[in-house]
């Protein structure tokens, strides 16, 4: 049967994540239903990174095995007819069916803007984390210089994460600040359940000047979750890039650039 | 009775407009509220500019009369604490009983985000108006030519519109091209209901090469709105900005290019 890989966007503040739920509320019950629709039958769907409640993507990857024939082109726009504004794909393209969403994928980005403001700015409320403290980001840099390379990450990762192995390649952790907003661009082979925002909690932390740029070696080291600051806000967090071996044959999949375009 | 102004932002995409409603699904009814149980009993206001369902407001200016005092900064705090993440008051200034937020208004200034791309982006839904088709954005600047200055804005009002007068003075109107953003800013002594939308829907269809940039001052001479094309999507339209003359006492009240950085 052929197998199609759709490349999906979601605005994720009103949806209970992606992975389906009995109660439906989530971005995966969301599309499948659209497929369904336009398919005529149900259609079940892998993804490269499942999302938690309230985080957004901007380069979702997802395959799916069907006997529909259409054009790259019907499924775009027949699935979309079937998805509210909060929920697109973007593209569609036939791939071999040694393809895997998940397992096919060598690398997963991911954005977080952070906006600083004195009260909370609400034309970014489910759009951008929020610190009301100023935030020092030469002081996060330097604390953020040695999580780069591998390691393991439990100090960073959730109670509730299902991974056989804390050990992950962070490829890239950029930090930048422009005007109100701090920017902090990462990319890794996969991430940890909360990875993300946990790195971002602790970088706050350093920051707001509560904790030393020291203070993340040494919690690397550590290994224990219960020594870091709280999990981040989803708001600010956005999947931006999956990357693939040339030869899957994607459209280009990295949409980094237009998050951090987004402040 | 002592008057107090605050300075309002909000995300307008959760709510049917400014103006109470008997469903109370409006940012005036939230924001009375929270000012009740602030100080304990109803408030009433007024604002600078009602915007209708959908509309966002970085910088709105709304006055009510109280005996109840404390200080400026408890005002934003406190009714804070009752407000939704997409309301916040920003700030709040002791005024004489001689300011009124509606008639002490010298100008209003609104921005409409406009974003290009082939398929909807769901990470601008309910955020940015949406074209499908490439827009030429020196056609239609030569089109908007016409419409500053002192007009009879009929051809661009809603029939629902309630003013006296269809006369208004556009100080302003700017079309900026960012990447696969074009960004109108406008400014005028006042608007006349839905007079924003239909100016830029009138100019994307002038963008879109539906329509020549010389039917924008024909459209303009007829002075009837069933000529012009169709009002555009609220998603994009953002309040910025009201002027007041400065002995009002005001703190500075422009958020115009806070909302142009967004894109």
């Amino acid at each position: 049967m052929p197998r199609i890989a759709l490349g999906l966007a979601y605005d994720g503040a009103p949806w209970m994540g992606w992975q389906t739920q009995p109660h439906r509320q989530t971005v995966q019950d969301t599309l499948e239903a659209a497929l369904a629709a336009f398919a005529g039958r149900p259609q079940a769907t892998v993804c490269a990174g499942r999302t938690d409640t309230g985080v957004h993507a901007v380069q979702q990857v997802v395959h799916l095995d069907t006997d529909i024939v259409r054009p790259e082109q019907a499924w775009v726009r027949g699935v979309n007819a079937h998805l509210p504004p909060s929920v697109a794909v973007r593209w569609a393209r036939t791939v071999g069916d040694d393809f895997h969403a998940r397992f096919s994928a060598r690398s997963r980005s991911y954005v977080y803007l952070l906006v600083e403001d004195p009260v909370r700015p609400p034309a970014w409320a489910g759009r951008a984390g929020w610190s009301f403290r100023p935030l020092d980001e030469a002081a996060m840099r330097r604390g953020a210089a040695c999580l780069r390379g591998e390691h393991d990450f439990s100090s960073f990762r959730s109670s509730q994460c299902q991974a056989a192995s804390p050990v992950r390649t962070l490829h890239q952790l950029d930090i930048e600040r422009r005007g109100r907003f701090v920017i902090f661009t990462l990319r890794a082979n996969a991430f940890l359940h909360h990875m993300v925002r946990n790195i971002v909690g602790a970088l706050v932390y350093v920051g707001q000047g509560r904790q030393p740029p020291e203070w993340m070696p040494a919690l690397l080291a550590e290994r224990d979750r219960r020594r870091a600051a709280p999990t981040f806000a989803p708001d600010g967090l956005y999947l931006t890039a999956v990357g693939y071996p040339p030869e899957c044959g994607l459209p280009p999949t990295d949409a980094t650039s237009e998050v951090r375009e987004m402040r």
